[in-house]
Parts: C-alpha cells; sequence; structure tokens
C-alpha cells in the first residue's frame, strides 16, 4: 500500500508518472533500451530532452530571450552559480533573507562578492516578508536575489518583489509549477528537481539571455551558464534519468489543465489544512497568515512532548514524512503538486482525532 | 526485445538491475513509496546509502583513511573540484595528456593553477600511454593527474605511475570497477557513475584524508569534498534515485564474483575483440597493443564510407551504440561490466560477415 508522503523533498510523485516509469524501465518505446541506458547524443534522449524543454516552456510560459538548462548540483550549487555567473570579484549583490535558505544563499554567495541585505525577517523569527514595495535596491547591485518560498519555514512571497533595472533572481525549488508565474519580471529561476519536478539529481535553471557572457574565468564549467546554454545543457553528460522522469511529470502537469489548475488543486489543498490548524485552539502555525506557503505548511502542538505520538498515530494511519526540519522541530506537511486533496484530507482527519485524544 | 547497447556512457546496466528496480518503483520494501520520493535523511534511505558506500568500500578495497563521496556533477566537475581542493592560486600541478579527456581537464585545470605536461602523447596521435618509470614529476607539484582510461581514444594505462610524494589522482570514469585496483597507491580517484556504476547524474569521490581541509575559501559547496566529507555527501539533497541505483549495481557486482571475477570476464571479452580486429585484414585497431583499454574498443574499418553500412547492419543485428565519437569518427565498443561476453560474440559475428560481403 502506497502512503501519503507529505516529505519536503525528496518528495512524493505522481503515481501515474512512477507506473509509467515503470512499465518503460527496461525498454524505452521500443528502442529495446532502458532510457538511463541510452547516449546523451542518441536520437532517442535528444527527443525526450527537448520534448521536456519544450513541455516546461509552455507551462510556464517561458519567454524566447529565456535559456533553460537542466543541469546538476541543485540549488545549493546555482548559490555559488548566481554570484559566479552575475558578478565580478568586488561587485555588490543585494539579498533578502527570509529563512534559513536565505541564510545558506548568502553565506555561499559571501564566498565571491559583497552582500548586502536589504531586507532580514530575523526580527519576526521568519515568519513574515517583507512588506510589498519596502525594499530598498541599490542601483550598483549586481542583481536582487530572494527566496521565493522557504521549504523549512514555510514561508512565500504572495507578490514578484520590484527590483528595479536590477536584475531580479530567485530561488523557486519548493514553489515552481505549483501556480502561474511570471517568468518575465526575472533575471534567473533556479530551482531543485525534488519537490514539484521529479527526482533528485536535476536543477533547473531559466536565465534570460542578456545575462549570459559575464561568468568569471575561475567559474567551473558546469556551473557555467553560458558554456552550458551553448552547449544545450549537454557540455558532460547530464542526469538523463531525471531529466526524462521531470519530462513524465511536466506531461502529468500538462494533463491536469497546467498551472492554472495546479493553482486551484494547491490552495484548496493549503485552505484545507490551514483551516483545520485555525480553527483548531490546539494545533497554531507558526506563520503569519499573509506569508503564508502553499506548498510547506509547519504546525505546532500545544506541547513538543506531544510531537512523538503525533507522528507514531501519522505513520499508523500511512501518513509520512511529517516531522518538522530538524531544525526547527515541530510538524511541516509538503502539498506539492502530486499530493492529492485525499491526502491533505486524510491528515486533517487524523489531526481532528489527535486532538480529541490529547487536547 | 533488447538489444546489445555498446554505448560509451551512458551505457548497458545489467539486466538484473533494471528489473530490480522495476519491482521496487512504487514500493521499495514496504516503506510504501519508491525510494525517489524518500526523504535523504530518511532512515530508509540512509540505509541504502550507507549500504551502497560499504559495498564500495568492499569490493574496491577501499583503506580506512579515505573518504567515499557521493557527489553531482560529474568528470567535468570534478576537473575543477581537484585544484579547488588540493592547490592554492599559484601553485603548479603536474598532468599526463593521453587524449581528449585529459585535455579537458587540463583546460579546466587552467582557470586555477599552472599546468606543467608531464607527459603529452600528441606524437602517437593518443595510441600510447607513457612509458612505465618514464614520467618525471616536480616535487613542488601539488599533485600528479591522468586520465586511467581514455573513453574516446580507448587507451588504458596497464600500471599505476610512480608519483613519488606527488598525490596522483585519476579520472577512473570508464575503468572503475572493471578490475581490481589498488586505492592505496592514489590520492585521489574519481568517477562518473554513467559506465560501470550506474546512471548518469552521481559521480564517486575516493580521497585519503589527509588531503582534505585544504580547499580554497572560493570552492562552490557542491564541489567542496571537506564540507561534503563533514556532510555524509548530504551537505544538500544529494542524487538519491542514483545513489540507489548504484547501491544495486554494487549488489551485482558482488553476485558475479566481485573484482577478480569482472576482470576475467572484462579482459576475455576485450580478447575476443582485439582478436577479431587483429586477425581480419580488413578491420583495425588505432591504439598501440600496450595500452589497449578493455572497456572501450575503438576500431575502423578499411573504408570510412563502410562506416554507415556497418553501423545499419549494426542495428539490423540489434547491436546499437557503436559508432565512434563524434570527434574521432570510426567505430567505438564499449565493453562495460553489463555487457555480456554473448554481446560482443554477437558483434564478432558481425564484423566477420560484414568483412565477407565488403572486404
Amino acid at each position: 500500500m502506497r502512503v501519503y508522503n507529505f516529505s519536503a523533498g525528496p518528495a512524493t510523485m505522481p503515481v501515474e508518472v512512477l507506473e509509467r516509469a515503470q512499465s518503460e524501465l527496461l525498454d524505452w518505446s521500443g528502442s529495446g533500451m532502458s532510457v538511463m541506458e541510452m547516449s546523451h547524443r542518441s536520437k532517442e534522449f535528444v527527443g525526450i530532452a527537448e520534448a521536456a524543454e519544450a513541455r516546461l516552456r509552455s507551462l510556464l510560459g517561458v519567454p524566447e530571450d529565456y535559456a533553460v538548462l537542466f543541469l546538476q548540483g541543485g540549488a545549493t550549487g546555482q548559490f555559488a552559480a548566481v554570484p559566479l555567473n552575475l558578478a565580478g570579484p568586488g561587485a555588490t549583490a543585494a539579498y533578502v533573507s527570509t529563512g534559513a535558505w536565505s541564510r545558506k544563499a548568502i553565506s555561499e554567495a559571501e564566498k565571491y562578492l559583497e552582500v548586502r541585505t536589504v531586507a532580514d525577517e530575523a526580527p519576526t523569527n521568519y515568519s513574515t516578508v517583507p512588506a510589498e514595495g519596502s525594499l530598498q535596491v541599490p542601483g550598483d547591485a549586481a542583481y536582487l536575489h530572494y527566496t521565493l518560498n522557504e521549504t523549512i519555514g514555510g514561508v512565500e512571497f504572495p507578490y514578484v518583489p520590484d527590483a528595479g533595472d536590477v536584475p531580479l533572481v530567485t530561488d523557486a525549488s519548493s514553489t515552481i509549477l505549483s501556480r502561474p508565474l511570471d517568468v518575465s519580471r526575472y533575471g534567473v529561476i533556479y530551482a531543485g528537481a525534488q519537490k514539484n519536478l521529479g527526482p533528485a539529481g536535476l536543477t533547473l535553471v531559466i536565465v534570460r539571455k542578456d545575462l549570459l557572457d559575464r561568468a568569471r574565468q575561475e567559474t567551473p564549467a558546469v556551473l557555467d551558464w553560458t558554456a552550458m546554454a551553448g552547449a544545450g545543457s549537454m557540455l558532460n553528460t547530464p542526469p538523463t534519468l531525471a531529466w526524462y522522469l521531470v519530462g513524465l511529470v511536466l506531461e502529468w502537469v500538462e494533463e491536469q489543465g497546467g498551472l492554472p489548475a495546479m493553482a486551484v488543486r494547491n490552495r484548496d489543498k493549503a485552505d484545507l489544512l490551514y483551516r483545520a490548524i485555525d480553527g483548531s485552539g490546539f494545533y497554531s502555525s507558526p506563520v503569519e497568515a499573509s506569508a503564508r506557503s502553499w506548498m510547506n505548511v509547519p504546525f505546532l502542538v500545544p506541547d513538543p512532548a506531544l510531537e512523538k505520538p503525533f507522528l507514531e498515530a501519522a505513520a499508523e494511519a500511512g501518513l509520512s514524512g511529517l516531522g518538522g526540519h530538524r531544525s526547527v522541530g515541530g510538524m511541516r506537511a509538503s502539498l506539492y503538486n502530486a499530493m492529492p486533496i485525499e491526502g491533505v484530507q486524510a491528515l486533517v482527519d487524523l489531526m481532528t482525532d489527535f486532538e480529541k485524544q490529547n487536547g
């Protein structure tokens, strides 16, 4: 029996995608081999790769003047790639700090340039995002970086920050494909695949082409957007199996009705869970209502001693991956695209039962 | 029907591994989820990861004083990681150039330090390796780097170079696990997985622990061996699906009798093919007998106009991936661990038939 997996990433995949991958695992489309055995230069794999890129472009509405890259190294690799590709030594870049992932991005960027933190939500214990219109971005900043959705803290921007003429860069790992996104507002969007896109081991980078051709000489080739764009992401062997699986996920999203349909579904799932939290008087959310994520929903029980019994009761009910990040504790439910509303309903039912027995 | 896939990487996988992965794809060992859906911090995945490392250590005989890392970015990522982790700016490193992959490693290293090429096989058109004992390694070199097996040229070192006190570093991508290897002779061994280890998207690094703690401050975290060793390769989300598949391949190698058995099998396969080439008077090998690879066997037909008909006849016989690398043309058969001797015999039979009709 498959469980409902609320893990923050790697995360639950659409069962239809897993079934399709399973059926093709020894012989893809009569080729006589698995996708993972194909040369990345073969016409079969090139077709798979190009179809995935075309689907992504169509679903997200990626304009023609953006390159789409399929890389390795995760968002953490891009924490270094962003400054290396966009700014010379001695440059300044503006960062917004809304939690653990922002702070990691900042630490890594500090290896390469001067970071100016233009907003830091530490005073609210990272339960908020800066008010819309409040950011003061220095005109000489190479770019403005923010974390669209904080996977650990469960804080998501409900608006696109205005960076003026400064290129806007975002880590969209745990929100990409969950709802429409106006790509044209951004200079660079990057995302680890292991939430809404597919398995861990593939990193999506969407970069406006006028931002290419400025990488530092010492940028490792595998993190060099310009070199990778010039080679169709095949400067070296790409993670072919992950790329194929991302393609299957994109096909599935398309079949569900694309991003407008995903947005309705994800809003409904998040509403159901937040209503259960707020209506209980037993559970609580550590995040201000205006900044709550649709994708990662942290919540607390009144007494930390109840966390272990809650997680045990959840496991017994076939609900997995509900422990909060080890750095913050508590509970967290990740509601990525592939989590059906039935899973959220099962969680809400469990929460109600648990409250009755422990409230 | 599965074909015999002679692709140089990504490459053929053991069919038993694919069947096992297929059977577990929706539910790993009663966990109710696919391995690719598991949190990398879950006890299930940590168990899978640790078992893979233990198997690798046992198969290769990795001594206790070496760290084993499971990274991303391929060998190309390590072309940058090697100088960044082992040497400061202004340092010198010694490189041996035996073909296309050596030259790529050198180009990337030149971003970070002074490369001294201590042997260059260009005069033989990269058909040789330097004679044993001929290398003069400067005592002040940070390390000596060589390409154990040139995947494109089909040139393999039959001996371990003597670097004296200078740490020896090798790109073992297309030879690792094909026969026993004396790890204790090396400072660092790295390998992309997509030949003998598993699917593309995972990079193995084996590093002697006394070589850690010297990474440059500007090393991207995802390429920082010290940081990765400290985090059990989970500084960020690792490529979990690829790691699991590598574990299945290692289990399969173990069942075949380990590296001594693989060596016998691989020698027999290579002998069969080289005998067919040398005995024909029609086909020829561009590589000197003393430097011929067991893993990648390039060969030529007397007239390049015969290449296309040869590849078409091969495809018709269910033999795939035999075209030479686009940079050199000709034919190439990669005979990794998962290629059965029946596949090589089928190739030899085809070659004999083709010669009869075109010789």
